[in-house]
């Protein structure tokens, strides 16, 4: 398998519930308006807790600092496994249960901290750019590992193949696990077919209280799978890694597909409806 | 003829240049998301001075104080002309050429100030509240003058028809008329259109420095017909009223078609570019 360092420089930041106003403007360039600006990677993912915003340097210059606005210090890489010349589809086994044991436990055992980004094509794995040595000694057996830079794929070899690195034992501490009520729909959207909803969007990103409903609204016969959410209580950004390992490693041995997004403030893993009890099995102990 | 006070009460504010970024929040509202909004009349037009922003007390109270807001002080009440059971339709002679005589001539005789906009289907004369009962007066003679009041059309009758008023000479001040090179396309657009045009029309209003590039290329196929603009250098607050009686008259008497167009700054006529020539004849003397 393959492993892609892809060619954005991030940052991940989070805007306060009360500041939304506020950045309505270059959130909305950022999200519609894309002849407008020059970032090539945006995510926005909302929380009861804030707004995660994660971004390159490009989309960042767009937010004005303020009292609203949190930046996580560091500068974030997105990884990507392609499998057959592929990127991870969701057709076959979803999310990270596919790289659970290939490049999250690994990281995890090197304590190395994973923010993840699921899609529904693919799964970003974002580490801290000071980790990248690392994340290469760690994968390099695994893994053929490329730089994407200007279109190119340069391939990377570890400057000493994993001799620096000890196998750590995995973590003993067991991070508490939430499984709210929200259950979500997951699904893909052309570019093209971004404007004709645009205002739909706006009006749940901007205007509405009430996500859910707007959303389930929103969704009509576009709905794939419905999927339950689980909230890890520890921000991705705490010393303690290994939170997505936790997860995925018992949801990789029972087969289960799941994706996985990280917040400013919590992990959370989005599991088949049809799965959770199976999951809820893997959990309770 | 029929003249209908029509049941909103308006403001008339705006938002300077570089507050818009603030006001992107509350103003996409106001325009896209109806349900989410009661406001009922609203109108934003941009020019190079400012954005003027007229809109009724439940959308005014969604424009938060600021350093980049101004409001005029008064309360304003529409004035809707209907001949013949239906609003003046553009299908006939435009704008306020249809009105000039009957309406803008005595108002400005009154020393009424009016704040005209022009739509494609009909034309606004608004006035201020507190000028009413002269408007009422000014017009009872040649108008059956009717108040909209929740739905039901309520007549109005003069307490003591004209006999308060006295005729007073036309304006013997002479404002001086800039005649800009910006051409405009003056259109309607159907509500269920809105959202499909929402991405572009986002653009062109928020986040456009180049205000006619972008709107010719909304236009497309649907522009009808090409109007230069004449702009009055008098803010139609100044104490001097007549001014759009000034350019109105003429037109009317060269059965010239107009749309009128005040704002915060600058009062604006748009005559169609066919019959600027003519409209130049009236003017240099």
């Amino acid at each position: 398998m393959d492993l892609h360092i892809l060619d954005h420089r991030l940052r991940v930041t989070s805007i306060s519930k009360t500041g939304l106003e506020q950045y309505t403007h270059p959130l909305i360039k950022l999200i519609f308006l894309r002849n407008r600006t020059r970032c090539k990677f945006f995510s926005l993912t909302e929380t009861p807790e804030n707004y995660t915003v994660v971004l390159d340097e490009e989309g960042f210059k767009e937010l004005q600092p303020s009292e609203h606005l949190q930046v996580e210090g560091s500068t974030w890489l997105p990884l990507n496994v392609v499998s057959n010349g592929n990127a991870s589809s969701s057709s076959q086994s979803v999310g990270v249960t596919k790289i659970a044991k290939s490049v999250i436990a690994p990281l995890a055992e090197q304590h190395v901290s994973v923010f993840m980004l699921s899609t529904y094509q693919t799964d970003f794995i974002l580490v801290r750019e000071k980790d990248l040595s690392v994340v290469v000694e760690s994968l390099v057996e695994e893994f053929n590992i490329f730089r994407e830079e200007g279109g190119e794929s340069v391939p990377v070899h570890s400057q000493d193949a994993c001799n620096g690195l000890q196998r750590n034992v995995p973590h003993a501490t067991v991070h508490p696990v939430l499984i709210p009520e929200n259950q979500f729909c997951v699904m893909s959207l052309d570019p093209d077919t971004l404007p004709a909803i645009a205002t739909i969007l706006i009006d749940v990103l901007f205007y509405s209280n009430r996500y859910e409903t707007c959303c389930c609204k929103l969704l009509g016969d576009l709905w794939r799978s419905l999927f339950a959410v689980i909230s890890h209580s520890l921000s991705p950004f705490s010393d303690e890694c290994g939170i997505v390992a936790q997860i995925s490693q018992p949801l990789a041995d029972s087969d289960i597909s799941a994706y996985y997004i990280s917040t400013f403030s919590f992990d959370h893993a989005l599991v088949n409806k049809i799965e959770s009890s199976v999951f809820l099995r893997c959990f309770s102990t």
